[in-house]
């Protein structure tokens, strides 16, 4: 599982270009990069066109770091589904002298982990996954539940790979809606909408599609059977470097599965439905430099007018 | 090591404050926190100051996520001083039992660590830390060297706490130096007059002290006093809550340590030296709370126009 995946020819080629422009900095480890500056300013500027498509529902501002309690990934069955794409963090607890044989060990790139005990934390794999049992904590939701915005925030994958679309941690502009079923579905359905012509503005061949994730194992194929048969996950596909178009943005309905497994209660003490929807920053960044070229100055004046660049 | 460590009855006291009135959201570990939007603006406006402060020096913008290549980390001794600090990161290689018994274990909250395996990533342990490798791969320096921004970007420390200044994962809002060591120190001293002010303007009452970094074990002592003793470094203390003032930026001079480690060339072939300056985000934002009430909007005239609130 996640071994290197070297890139398609058309991939290497866009991550040497992004490279060479200093849009992505290279690191020791495929899929973990740093940013330039004007991929930066791009992220920033999609964050911020979301946020205004948004601002009809006054989403409530939350904000959520990296690292997520362990409990909470075990709580939601993220290890049955995806035990492929989970970080978990480790430390030291130990006493001076082993302290003493993982720095020797390390400083001769060998094998320290015998010295790491896991914590009780791990990477957070998808922005959405904090907001669940903070909004469990307080209590019985209000008539119509709650809208959360929760920024654009890092998550991790593990799958190194070549494809400089395809990162081990990348930034997921994240609203999350949580309510009562029609509410929940209203809303997925006024984004399923609103998504397509916010992509397409900025000059973005978007399509949306119902998707499946990639659920790990013989078993997750019948998951991902039956996730696209109710039509629970949609995306919005758009090329960056072939062969297929990208998954850039999507949006899943969990039905009751995440306010089960916190307890998130509905006005009426009914059980609660959540959806969410993802915009990859970086993805949508790596397609407007694929659609209008490395240099940002010369892209389309409507496109920076649109990202407010101009 | 890093056992949970209670705050003061006055540190716990203005937590549950912050938890409240939703500027901090409580998670299921010590020192983990989501957070609130106005907590997190404070955090963004900050971070604009300290931009406009630093636009002299024209900084080249660059950005990394808050995970790192192991060999970075090993690369630069941080485990000799720091293993009681660190995080590495784990994750799954198994086959489909294997992945069928991790499930069971986390789904009863039992240990699953066996079925993890060392990665190549570690948890960015300073915001500066992923700076030298991506400089390092450019070749020589031109002649002055270079000014990086590096954002205000996560770490994790391996502390949990009841502080709520003293958070596992936060951010620096980081610059770094490199080149010639004379152009390096008059930076540090440009930053060490500058910061001071900057704070107290926002009516913060910041104190400039020499001081060490919490090295590990007996022989960190030693290496704690030659850094007072060198004045290596220096931090500013603004009072948050108590008994101590606590440190909420950083001026740290390397010498020519990182640049040894990564081979960072001046122009003339020599060895460049390093410095690097980091605001602790969450701390000046929660400086803040403490010093002008809970309650953004009344907070002293002066002070919002300096963060640009008003």
């Amino acid at each position: 599982m996640a071994d290197d995946r070297a890139g398609t020819p058309e991939q290497a080629s866009f991550l040497a270009e992004l490279l060479d422009r200093r849009l992505l900095l290279a690191t020791a480890v495929a899929g973990v990069y740093g940013r330039g500056g004007a991929l930066e300013e791009i992220c920033e500027r999609i964050g911020d066109m979301i946020t205004r498509a948004g601002e009809p529902e006054e989403p409530e501002q939350l904000r959520f770091p990296p690292v997520l309690p362990r409990r909470d990934l075990e709580a939601v069955g993220y290890l049955k589904n995806f035990p492929h794409l989970a970080g978990s963090i480790f430390a030291f607890a130990g006493n001076e002298s082993e302290a003493a044989e993982q720095y020797d060990r390390a400083s001769r790139h060998e094998d320290w982990s015998e010295f790491q005990s896991m914590t009780e934390l791990v990477l957070t794999p998808a922005a959405c996954y904090p907001v669940y049992p903070a909004i469990a904590a307080r209590g019985r939701l209000a008539a119509g539940g709650v809208t959360v915005d929760a920024g654009n925030a890092y998550v991790f994958r593990h799958e190194p790979s070549g494809d400089p679309a395809r990162m081990q941690m990348f930034r997921q502009r994240e609203i999350v809606r949580i309510g009562e079923p029609e509410t929940v579905l209203a809303w997925r359905d006024l984004w399923r909408q609103r998504s397509p012509s916010l992509l397409r503005e900025v000059g973005l061949e978007a399509e949306l599609a119902v998707a499946s994730d990639p659920f790990f194992g013989r078993g997750g194929r019948m998951l991902a059977a039956s996730q696209r048969e109710q039509a629970l996950k949609f995306e919005l596909l758009v090329p960056i470097a072939g062969p297929e178009p990208t998954a850039v943005a999507s949006f899943n309905y969990h039905q009751d599965h995440f306010a089960l497994a916190y307890g998130i209660e509905l006005a009426d003490g009914g059980c609660a439905h959540t959806a969410c929807l993802g915009f990859g920053a970086e993805r949508i960044a790596l397609a407007l430099f694929r659609a209008h070229g490395l240099e940002v100055g010369e892209w389309p004046t409507d496109v920076r007018r649109r990202l407010r660049l101009a």
